[in-house]
């Protein structure tokens, strides 16, 4: 396995080796590598994770290896996207160190990262969403972490000098981009052998969205501003995969996506994934009665956008004399246009959130990879009832995003097609 | 003079012995480099500018040093610009040689370029215009500059990922980006020591740019796309200035601001200095009746932009089958598709060139650097009256940019502020 530039995949038993080898990891293990208890536990499309845990300290090992494990080595993919993790944990737990978890060490030959152990009861949103469990800091924490990382990397923080020096690196992250490209803004909308979908029951809706012109020409632009638009550094892949949580504690992990991009692409995705969540409820429902939970779900919605916009525009006054550069404060010197101006870009950005927000919905249920909201409901016709609504809102909003001014409204239109 | 990586600011001497100690350019001019003729013609702003006429050939070589020649050593500036400048000229010239000259030699560490020379009766395009000479085939040549050099630097044509690898490689040239974000977007509305305007004419004018929200909402939006949006490579400076003329040659200079930037800016630049040179013309009637001059530069702006329009379609048609990645073949599928996708497209180009446009011409009028269309009006009086004009419709282009569907009703408004 030697060779690759001194890269070597690891197993649970080398990974020990390596462990032992670097003294650093072996303080955070509060110097007891003995009786390491290594499990892996990568149930993601692309990595193996690790958790390691001694007698005396804990952590997770990362490593990516030079193709997406869920498909194999027929389709390569840079084990560089690592080192953009690892940067991008970095600078967005300088930003928001609660809900971001710590990186200990990072080696870039390995692809290796080895981070905070987020421990039990920390699991994986989507999860919680599907056994119906409530969170109730949800929109409180992830709204933070939107606000905090979106606003910190973006002109209204950082100088030209530095955004396009960041934006640069990020460049380097071309094909993890390149992925997002085709499966959300491409595949759904042609034939492709990657897409799949419940059969024979969506056939025909499937079919529909490849000769939607409409929906084709508005996905264009959102492909169009997330090729070409460097507004901050997103995660990329914001689902309610990428979000670990316990009652009090909601956790972003996996930025591996990240680059400079349109920061709708991130809202939008934690707010389209909750959609799904919401729709996929009555596929759930013979477990219990999920009425009050899909209500938890639409005001957990609502009042992400709202906290989010509130938190992001007090960054925004805060720092309205810093070194950011798009709104120069002997330009916009009064707090009439000030507001003006945040009123713009907020108008803007939500409508950015709920276009990107609506093209992964629909990705999510006519393209390559599916929700485990979905997929779980074992009865064909049932889950094919549920991704049908979910579907016919998704090209709802795509196409009439402008026409909504508050998230109430986009809440108004959910409930229409839940009926 | 050494030191500096190797680097020395050359004079018309050591430029002499810099030719004789490089063979290619001995070559270049055919072995004959006893009695040359060497010519420091930099008129511009930033650099040094020689004329190399020998017995078998000629050349011009051009270099950068670190700061900005018109304001001296207290306002520094990379030379790197020189090296952004070569990779931009070879680049356009690649897709476009009838109209960028060629680059024989390029010199990083000595900021040098030499080039081919642009003989007499070449002249800069603004001179011509202030002298009232018609081109009859300006809008012929510069919409295919335009055209060509845009289109094959976006993802048109470009996949994602040889674009985000040029964009990258552009993100260099921020010195010169910055210095574009402050002298066009961001002085002109506020008190600035760089600021200037035929005084104390326009003062109030002047006050009323600084004071209007309106169009400091509509700037805001434009400095972002002009920050965030890497839509294509951009010459960057493309005014009159930029561009030398004979009756039947159009050739492009200057290209040292260029980055992946919004298309618009490029053709706004020209266009808007079109109209800056149209508002002038009563400023220079005295040396002769200049209504039929007036008419045909108006035609030459309309004729630019539909020209234009029609080429930048043509290769998008014949190069819909290649390897751009912003519309694939196999979803843009009909042409009735194609065709309402390039409507789009092209609406919010026009949009975009309209708006910057009339932001570079507002920033000739009140910021720092101003045009000698203008300049040259002796008469303070009819200067201001001239430029108050321009300024007038600026303001109206910028703030309604979004109203107009054709360029013939951009120049019924100019119509209206040349009464």
């Amino acid at each position: 396995m030697e060779g690759n530039g001194g890269f070597r995949a690891l197993n649970d038993k080398s990974l020990v080796d390596y462990i032992k080898s670097t003294p650093l990891l072996v303080s955070i293990l509060g110097n007891q590598v003995e009786d390491l208890d290594i499990k892996e536990v990568g149930d993601g499309n692309l990595n193996f994770v690790y958790i390691v845990v001694g007698s005396a300290g804990s952590m997770v090992v990362k490593q990516a290896l030079p193709y997406i494990r869920c498909i194999g080595e027929s389709w390569p993919m840079t084990k560089e996207r690592a080192y953009f993790e690892a940067v991008t944990l970095k600078e967005h737990g300088r930003f928001c160190p609660a809900h971001v978890p710590e990186v200990y060490h990072f080696d870039r030959t390995m692809s290796l990262i080895a981070m905070r152990y987020l421990k039990p009861p920390h699991i994986i949103l989507r999860k919680g969403l599907i056994a119906g469990i409530e969170y109730p800091l949800l929109a409180e924490h992830i709204s933070d972490y939107m606000a905090k990382t979106l606003f910190h990397t973006s002109l209204l923080y950082h100088s030209t000098t530095d955004h396009r020096r960041a934006v640069a690196e990020f460049c380097g992250n071309v094909e993890l981009c390149r992925l997002t490209e085709q499966v959300v803004f491409s595949d759904p909308y042609k034939i492709s052998q990657y897409n799949r979908w419940t059969s024979p029951e969506l056939d025909g809706d499937a079919e529909a969205v490849r000769q939607d012109d409409t929906l084709k020409l508005e996905v264009a632009k959102l492909k169009a501003m997330f090729c070409e638009r460097a507004q901050a550094l997103v995660h990329g892949d914001l689902h309610t995969g990428s979000i670990m949580v316990t009652l009090d504690s909601t956790q972003v992990i996996d930025p591996e996506f990240a680059f400079y991009g349109p920061m709708g692409f991130d809202i939008g995705a934690f707010l389209g994934n909750l959609i799904l969540a919401f729709f996929s409820q009555d596929g759930h429902a013979d477990q219990a009665n999920r009425e009050s939970y899909k209500k938890w779900i639409l005001g957990t919605i609502a009042d992400t956008w709202n906290l989010f916009q509130k938190k992001f525009t007090s960054l925004w006054n805060e720092h309205k004399d810093g070194d950011g550069e798009a709104y120069l404060a002997a330009i916009y010197n009064s707090p009439s246009l000030l507001l003006l101006a945040q009123t713009n870009y907020m108008k803007d950005l939500f409508h950015d959130s709920l276009g990107f927000g609506a093209a992964k919905m629909i990705r999510r249920i006519v393209g390559v990879a599916h929700v485990e909201d979905f997929e779980s409901i074992v009865d064909a016709k049932k889950r094919a009832s549920c991704e049908r609504r979910a579907l016919e809102f998704a090209k709802k909003l795509l196409k009439e995003r402008h026409a909504y001014h508050t998230i109430d409204q986009v809440i108004s239109i959910i409930h229409e097609f839940n009926q």
